[in-house]
Parts: C-alpha cells; structure tokens; sequence
C-alpha cells in the first residue's frame, strides 16, 4: 500500500463507552481541516469491541478484520467494557489483536506537554516535556497473551519472548524517528532503550541487537537506561529523554506513567505502526464512570487523527496531509494556550466544546 | 529463630561504594541509640558484592552466606559495580541471591514523604504520601534470572512464574502490615493488588489467590489495580495508596517511581522478609558518581535500620527494639523537619553530618 492520492480510506472503529464520544468529536474537527486542504477522507464504520461483543458473540469479526487491514489507515476510539469479558476472564481487546495480526511493532506513545496544561511536577521544566515511548507491540511479555499456563491451580507459567528481527525493526524505527524530531526540533536526536539487562537474558540479548542496529545511525545517539531508574527518572527529569524504545509491558507502564506527568490520558496519542499498517488511537480507555455525559476530553483523539494524518503523508499521500497534521496539532496547542480547561483538569470544558474551540482555529 | 534477648548479632555487609560511606553513619547512630534503650547490639561484618568479586572470584562465599543465614538479621549497604559483571553479563548482586536462598518473598518498600523534603509532585497533597510497595522477591518474571535461554542468537526467552504458595504469603503479608499500620495511623487499611490480570493467565491466578485470602482478612478492605493505571495513580494520587502488594518486576518498577516522588532514592529504605530471615538495606545502589566523597544521603540506610530494630521488636525481642525503631524514625523526620538538606535535594549535608544530626536528637 503506497499512497498516492489525495483520497484515502480510514477505518474509523469508535469502539465503546467514551470511545464513540470522541470520535465524533474528532470527526467534527477532521472534516473541515480536510477540506481546508483539499483532502478526501472517506470513513469506513466498523462495529467492534466490548459490545459488538456482548451484541454478537465476536469483538471484531472476519468481514470486519479484512475491511480495517484494506483501509489505508485505521482509526479506534476505546475499547472493552468491565464486566464484558472473555470466557478465560482476560479483557475484550481487539486492539491488541490488530497489534500482532497487523504486525504493528511500533508503539508510538508521545509524551508532550501541551502550552497551558499544568503538569503533575512541581519543577517549573516540565514544561518542556516532550519525549516518546516507543513500546514494542508484537512480542515481549505479551507474546504470553492467550498463552499462559496454569498448573495444577498450584503455578502459573507466561513466557517473555524478544526476537531479533522484532528488535531491529523497532530500533531502527527508533532511530528514524529520533531523526525526524531532531529536524524538527533543531538539536541531536537521542535513543535510549529501557530494559533490565542487569538481569535478564532476554533483555541482555535486546540490549546487544540494539546497539548492533544503532551503529547503522551514527548521527542520532545510542543510549540505554535500567527500567527501574527510568521510572524514577520519568519522575525527576523527564525533561531530559527524547525517543525510549522498550519491551511491550514495560512501554505500557512507562507510557501511562507519562501521561500522569503531563496531565493525565486525556493527553496522551497514540499510534501502533508496522510496516503497512497503522492503527491510532487516543492511550486511554472507556471510562465507564463519564461515559455518555459529553465530559470526555478528546484531545489525546484529535493528537492520534493528527499521528495519523502525518502517516499518511510519509508513507507518500503527499505534503498536504503532514501540512494539515501540523496545523490540527497547531490548532490543539493554541486552544489550549489560550486557556482551554477541560474537566480532567479541573475545567469545565466537555467534549463538544473542545472540539469546536479546536475547529474554530482552522 | 524466636527471639527472647536483648542481644542480637546482625550480619553487617557494606557492599561496594556509597553502600560502605552509609553504613558507617548508620552504625555511628545505631551505636549510642542501642546504648540508650539498654540494647545488646553486635555485628559482625561481612565482605560481599562486586570488589568482593573482583578481588576473590566470589560475590558471597559460602562461608560469609553461612554467618549472614545464622545471624538475627542482615543489614547491608548496597552492592554492584559498573564494568564488574558475571561472565554473562549480569550484575553482580548477591542480594538477589539472599533473596531466593532465604525465601525472603516480602519486599517492603515504603514510600512516604519526610516533613520538610520536597516532593516531585506540584500537589501539597504530597506531603502526605505514606504508602508501601510490597515487591514480591523470590518469583514472578525474576524466576528467569540465570534460566533465560537465547535460540540461535535469534530469539530469547524468559519465564514468569507465579505460585500459588507464595501468593497466598504475600497476600497474608500484605494484610497483616496494613492491620499494623491502621493502628498507628488511626485509620482503615487498605491492601491493593497490582497486576495484569486483563491480559495474563498469571495475573488473573494471581488476583484469584488474593481475594481468596482476603477473605480472612475482613477487617482490612481488599482492591486490585492494572500495574499500568498503578503507575498513572502513583503519580496523580499517590496520596490515596496504602499498601500495594504486586509481582517482582512490577514492585521494582514502582518502587523506582515511588522514590522519585518522595525526593529520591536517598530517602526509601527497604526491607526483604521471609518467614525466618530479614535483610534490610537501603533501596538505592552504589553510586559510584558520587562514591568516596562523603556526599551519600544515608537516610536510606538509617530508615532500613529502622525496619530491622522494628522486626526485631516484633520477632519477641521485645519492646524496647520497637521504641528504639521509632526513636530512631522520629529523630530523622525531625532532623529534616527542622532544615536539614542533603546535596541529592539541593542542600549540602554530607554523610556524616546527617548523621551527627540524628545522633543529636536521640
Ligand atoms: C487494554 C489493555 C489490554 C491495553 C494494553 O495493555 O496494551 C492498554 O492498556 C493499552 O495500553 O493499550
Ligand atoms: C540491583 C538490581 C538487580 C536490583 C533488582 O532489580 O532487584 C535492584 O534494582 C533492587 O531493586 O533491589
């Protein structure tokens, strides 16, 4: 799939509980940016999730599976339910089976103060948070999804897998990324893997594929950290990281922990990208507790349609999809500059609003 | 070992770097705080860690393992050294296998902020952290260390293993300490379970053998929590944890974080408890940045020591341990109460120096 027109086809899966609320309020700020710059954006309603679930006995069936995998791009809200589970008890989560069916290694978690947006810390610097964690998707401890084994009700056994191909995929992506910031930004780029070499084999050997694949990039720097003092350091200088490729479980800690820095998941995109694949969605989940109230914040899903739009334009749809993504990020930015508040941070801006005081800067 | 005198003999291991400079100070105010409350406190120390390693070829002897195991206790500084590693590659740290040699499964790691140090947090709703993350130590994903295996320098695995056995002590653990610190604090405790139960069958075997032992618990309330959701709490609301039991790995993370919160490693002490045998040590490692320079906060080290004397106390030493244990407590919030800083948060008390301040006050 090289994209070569200014049409594309998105699978939009808004999933369950505030998932449906901010998609529409995404779509609401998607469709004049598109035709501010002249974009076809067809959308493409998938039903899946917790209720399709519940509804139809499948969280994401076959026909379903296929028409997201022939988009260009997918496009998810939030999914799963409490108390909608599978049979074995484990969460009604298709996103996770996108993840390894698609191949979609790359877990892109940006972490980012936005202007205006108190953070968590008391050090005026945080501020200036602005870092990626880059959770491998595939594999790791995950690669035990479905998989585990009990025996006897005496011991339970789930297996930790990192492959070579697996981690010179995600380290060049890491690198390439870091690239790509560093150009943006105006200063060298910086990778530092998080794992726990000290003691595992499995992350000893990420550790040395790393390193191998980092000599390939001399001009961004390699670096590696233990993920127990990066936990620590997220906390006391988060200022200072820039692209953290991980191991699956341990990119899905750190990237909530980020998000707590800079404002909770309401701030916090997301995007799982393979090599013909991507998926975006908002980090956070359906939050039954606000669910159909119009109080959700949608900006972690209008900076994932942002993620996504810029995809689209690297992967060859052109340079008016990478103009329209910045000035959709542009857009969230000012709005909330300009003293947008919404109720996850004690303001009292809901879901619609924000939507319109982000399309009113198109 | 059922205690019955006011004599104990502590097996004293230093370690490598800073883990040496704080257990000096530590013995400077452990020494007239025994002499005050009539306590009969011998130690007997030994040589163990990276240069132990280095100089003979063994981390921890058999014959130094032997004293340590027929000691009342175990107090030791900290251990490791970059450059020096087993031929694998791994750390040398002998405290890991103390750890699993003596079955000490309760990793207690309390996390609260001293009157007067700063928090990381904007929140003065910080100042009241006072929670402890309980590590388990002898299993889950560190089951794999040394049993990792690579396949054709292609892929590796490891292992987690969770039990039955060791759950259901950990749970008892768990509650036991939060009946304990209810007490003190005046207040209901609260044990919450951290884990990965929506995705792993470990996980979900782990929540399932705490809540049945939660049921012989009915005093103290029982919850669970996602380690991801745990993270993004810890650093939105820490303040509203008690005590959080959670696999090895998860609790090395969030005992990271949780010290990040407070000040920094300098200022959370731990402790690794077995149903016959206790190490205690401060949680931070050997600092060879600062090393030899008499700049290491040893208030790590003096809260460690303050765990033993408090187990000792309730072990049937009798009650002048546990008043000597909150003596000691008192006389270090007070001396941060009344100004002293430490350089790791901006101040420049050195080691000795705290512990002249403390030894001040007893
Ligand atoms: C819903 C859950 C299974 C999922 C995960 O753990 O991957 C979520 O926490 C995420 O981070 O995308
Ligand atoms: C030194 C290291 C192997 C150790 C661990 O991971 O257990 C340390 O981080 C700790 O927390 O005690």
């Amino acid at each position: 799939m090289a994209l070569s027109s200014n049409t594309v086809r998105v699978a939009l899966m808004p999933g369950d509980g505030i998932g449906t609320e901010v998609t529409e309020a995404c779509i609401a700020v998607l469709e004049p940016l598109a035709r501010r710059h002249g974009l076809g954006l067809g959308f493409d309603r998938l039903r899946a999730g917790a209720m399709a679930y519940r509804d139809t006995g499948s969280a994401m069936d076959e026909a379903t599976f296929e028409r997201a995998r022939d988009a260009d791009a997918i496009l998810l809200g939030a999914m799963g339910w409490p108390g909608i589970r599978y049979p074995d008890g484990t969460e009604i989560a298709p996103q996770l089976d996108l993840r390894f069916r698609l191949g979609l290694y790359a877990g892109v978690r940006p972490i980012r103060a936005l202007p205006g947006v108190p953070t968590a810390l008391a050090d005026p610097r945080a501020a200036e948070i602005d870092l990626v964690i880059l959770r491998e998707s595939t594999e790791g401890l995950f690669a035990a999804r479905g998989r585990g084994e009990i025996i006897d009700d005496r011991e339970a056994r789930d297996t930790m897998v990192i492959t070579r191909a697996t981690t010179e995929r995600l380290s060049d992506f890491a690198f390439n990324l870091a690239r790509r910031r560093a150009a943006r930004r105006g200063r060298k780029g910086r990778v530092t893997l998080v794992d726990k070499a000290n003691v595992f084999t499995g992350f000893a050997f990420m550790r040395k594929v790393f390193h191998e694949t980092a000599a390939k990039h001399a001009d961004v720097e390699a670096a590696h950290h233990y993920i127990d003092a990066m936990a620590l350091d997220l906390v006391r200088r988060p200022w200072d990281f820039d692209v953290l490729p991980t191991e699956n479980m341990f990119g899905d800690i750190l990237s909530d922990l980020g998000a707590g820095l800079i404002g909770g998941m309401g701030f916090a995109p997301s995007a799982d990208i393979g090599d013909t694949h991507a998926v975006f969605q908002p980090s956070h989940g359906t939050a039954p507790d606000i669910a159909g109230k119009g109080l959700a914040n949608p900006t972690a899903m209008l900076l994932s349609a942002a993620m996504m739009l810029d995809w689209l334009g690297e992967r060859g749809a052109g340079q008016s999809w990478a103009d329209a993504s910045a000035e959709l990020e542009a857009a969230v930015d000012a709005a909330f500059a300009e003293g947008l508040r919404t109720p996850d941070i004690g303001g009292t801006a809901g879901t619609a609003e924000v939507a319109r005081r982000v399309a009113d800067r198109i």
